[in-house]
């Protein structure tokens, strides 16, 4: 994972206009409606892990503070909005002249996250607040949905390798360049992508397609032709017309006249479709039979966690997998809901004044007010028990017992004496300066192999994972439920 | 839709290495094994329409064109190529020093397109046809799914507008941007996707979020500042609190109070949660009651062409509709199946060999040969009855009858005496060379208007829609009939 050279050439592009329009006719009527420089507070966060698994890994923070610290409006841009007629000269103005001021916090790519926790909070003006709404949302919301979908095919596939191969489905070019870098943090071992290895230092790695095959005269000649090409690398396609009858034969074949007296070691077969339990085991027996038990059989035709799962548990003999479509989308819940919400405002005294947006679906209404997330681990087990959060003034004494609730049913409660515990959020920009450097890929996956290894086994699960408690401090829930009431208008009918 | 004016600042990426590594890994072994030079036929082409749908919109032409024109691996791209360790100096040489000298075909943006026949055919040395794989599917999965998708919605809307508002939930950055595009040329009126609207001239719109109504001490106050700023646009957002018992009272209000008094007419209210059916009849009223039945209802909570159906025949009164997430993505089903199949190689005396590719699954093997497309339309209802893919030497005399058959029940047949034909695929490259311009957006929707008005209602259905005919020639049968049976293997048991 070293190679990150031309990632600012690739990522030249200025996408200070990727904005939601309401965005600017709100920033335009803030101005002059003098609310634009009341000091706001925005979350960012998800109300419901897809695919009803136990958590999601955050991801995207890296392409979000390279978002934030290069917001810059071109004349262009100014007269594009100038044309629409409907903004003031003085809020283009504010836009030509536009510097990013506000404090930013997020929590690092690779941890779990949770619902309702806030995984980025913006304080500052609202008008610029409010303007990077979109890109936080659209930022956050794809990397972490591609890099939990990742997880959880890396778990179905219990330690083989997993390649991410889905560009040529991607939603759009950054589906695939982003997507692949999601899918290596969530847990792939690599991916087809090559401009991510240039962007990110992720590696990237192919071998041949069906095309190949069919190019040359007979099958055994495009393996000879490959293995004249590649005899350290050898990895053979056999299922062009059909793996047990011409493929793996025509591959041993190669193996033993060409490569072996060459002395080369085959890497590997790739089957990309039928039968995927029948087939390898059947290869499998014929390698082995073959001289070849040291020969990986790699697997690739439109799967899933769901599948891999399956085939595993059928007792296919399965070396690494190659995960395309369904992973690139997050085919089985390609949506992920992150939300971004006001959250307090400060008068003009400097108070922060917490705001709640309620809603008849009480899964909708927010948690109010400026906050902060500590994960609290079981000293003993050493496995994450529980996310507070707090106000963000409050601090946990570990040296005292510490007692959480859950905020529904208030009377489940649970105490912690041996315990220790983590703040989930990280300053990333302070007054509009990043102040916080995003680790490389390879650290990042460092951080999700040992953040889920504390995580009980129950959470892991696909089917039916426990709820991990994420709960209010005494506090915030006192607070919550103040402006629940006061908020509260009895309608007469 | 007139603003496109720093397109090209905006796509100054250079995506040549957007390429799954396997491409450069056969690149690298054509190029050794001397197949690289071989002149190569590969057809991009589709399967399955998504959500069961009756035919596809074609999407990303214009996309495609700007890629395969401006291809150029920089000495960065070298550099990192070298460092793999795996391609030959030669190769890379090939590389610094690439030319694109393909010939393309494309059908063109905006036409309706069918299962099985190409959307693109690449004519070129091996090397090169194989190289743009990924870029192809890629551009063309992505933007025909979106807006095959919109247009499903845009047809559930039945003429009223629909808003795309999808950029916080879509899948990368260029997700938002060219889903956007593709959204408008299915059928949306309008994106939230403000860099849109810069970039290819399709309306970008907005006004405002919670977040505005929150900020301020009131809703009525806040309606009352937006009203201020925005008295010739006024769309008040009306469920912050309780759509019927405040928001609506309070832009009643501030349109009877302030809009009117000054001599505007308010545009519209929207609701973005809740009981759509419920809320929209009892605004109706409530709105045509105090006087405003010119008011707008616009309505946005997780729409689909499901939802807008389900609440159109429950009687709910919208003038339009805004969508977020499960257009941008294709929600129900976020993957277009394209693929890139070899389909034929010319001979070291320029012969053209035909190439299948076979498969147990017989809907997946491919239509060999190097090909066109002619669609035939009924002459006295001008209406398209069925496509027809030749051999690219094969002409249709119009002033004789035309006749066709299933190609698996070859005694379905069908005669056309009164029919015109029309080419489908058009030349964008030549030798490398563009020879061929995009129309913009708005030309594009025109031919989605025009085209799907041409197909019988019965294709248009969401439900079971009736069958659209895609037929071979009978030369092109006969040589597939051949192939088959030539490449058919029967293997001992």
């Amino acid at each position: 994972m070293e190679y990150i050279k031309n990632f600012n050439v690739r990522n030249q592009r200025n996408l200070t206009m990727l904005v939601d329009f309401y965005e600017l006719t709100m920033g335009n009527g803030y101005l002059e409606s003098s609310v634009g420089n009341k000091i706001s507070y925005f979350d960012m966060f998800f109300r419901r892990v897809p695919d009803h698994g136990g958590y999601c890994i955050m991801a995207g923070v890296q392409q979000l503070i390279e978002y934030l610290s290069s917001l810059k409006f071109t004349e262009d841009d100014i007269d594009y909005l100038r044309s629409k007629n409907i903004f003031s000269e003085k809020f283009l103005d504010y836009l030509k002249n536009f510097e990013f001021t506000c404090d930013v916090w997020a929590i690092p790519e690779g941890n779990p996250v949770f619902p309702n926790e806030p995984l980025v909070t913006v304080k500052g003006p609202a008008i610029q607040a409010q303007f990077v709404e979109t890109m936080i949302l659209l930022t956050i919301n794809h990397q972490t949905l591609i890099a939990t979908k990742a997880n959880r095919i890396c778990r179905a596939a219990e330690g083989r390798p997993v390649m991410e191969f889905g560009s040529r489905r991607a939603q759009g070019y950054d589906g695939a360049i982003y997507g692949a870098r999601a899918a290596v943090i969530g847990g792939c071992s690599a991916t087809a992508c090559t401009i991510a290895e240039e962007m990110f230092g992720i590696p990237a790695a192919g071998t041949m397609a069906h095309s190949w095959i069919q190019l040359f005269d007979s099958e055994y000649e495009s393996f000879k032709a490959w293995v004249d090409v590649y005899p350290d690398n050898c990895i053979l396609l056999v299922d062009t017309y059909n793996v047990l009858k011409s493929g793996l034969p025509n591959a041993i074949k190669v193996f033993d006249e060409v490569l072996v007296p060459r002395g080369y070691r085959p890497k590997g077969i790739r089957i990309d479709s039928g039968d995927i339990t029948y087939l390898t085991q059947k290869c499998r027996e014929i390698l082995d039979n073959a001289g070849y038990p040291d020969v990986e059989i790699i697997v690739s035709n439109s799967l899933d966690e769901y599948i891999i799962s399956d085939v595993l548990a059928q007792g296919a003999t399965i070396n690494s997998f190659g995960v395309g479509e369904r992973l690139i989308t997050a085919k089985s819940e390609p949506v992920f809901g992150g939300v971004y919400k006001l959250v307090a405002v400060e008068d003009d005294e400097g108070n922060i004044v917490p705001k709640i947006k309620i809603s008849e679906n009480e899964e909708k209404i927010t948690n109010p007010a400026f906050k902060k997330i500590y994960r609290i681990y079981d000293n003993i087990a050493n496995k994450a028990v529980a996310d507070l959060i707090t106000l963000n003034d409050e601090e946990i004494d570990v040296s005292k017992p510490l007692e959480i609730f859950d905020p529904v049913y208030t009377w489940k409660r649970r105490r912690f004496k041996n315990y220790y515990v983590k703040q989930l959020m990280v300053k990333i920009f302070d007054k509009g300066k990043q102040v916080y450097e995003s680790p490389n890929v390879s650290e990042i996956k460092k951080i999700v192999k040992e953040e889920t290894e504390k995580l009980w086994p129950e959470v892991l699960r696909f089917e039916n994972p426990h709820h991990y408690y994420v709960d209010l401090s005494e506090k915030l829930w006192n607070l919550k439920q103040d402006l629940l009431h006061d908020y509260s208008i009895v309608y007469e009918d």
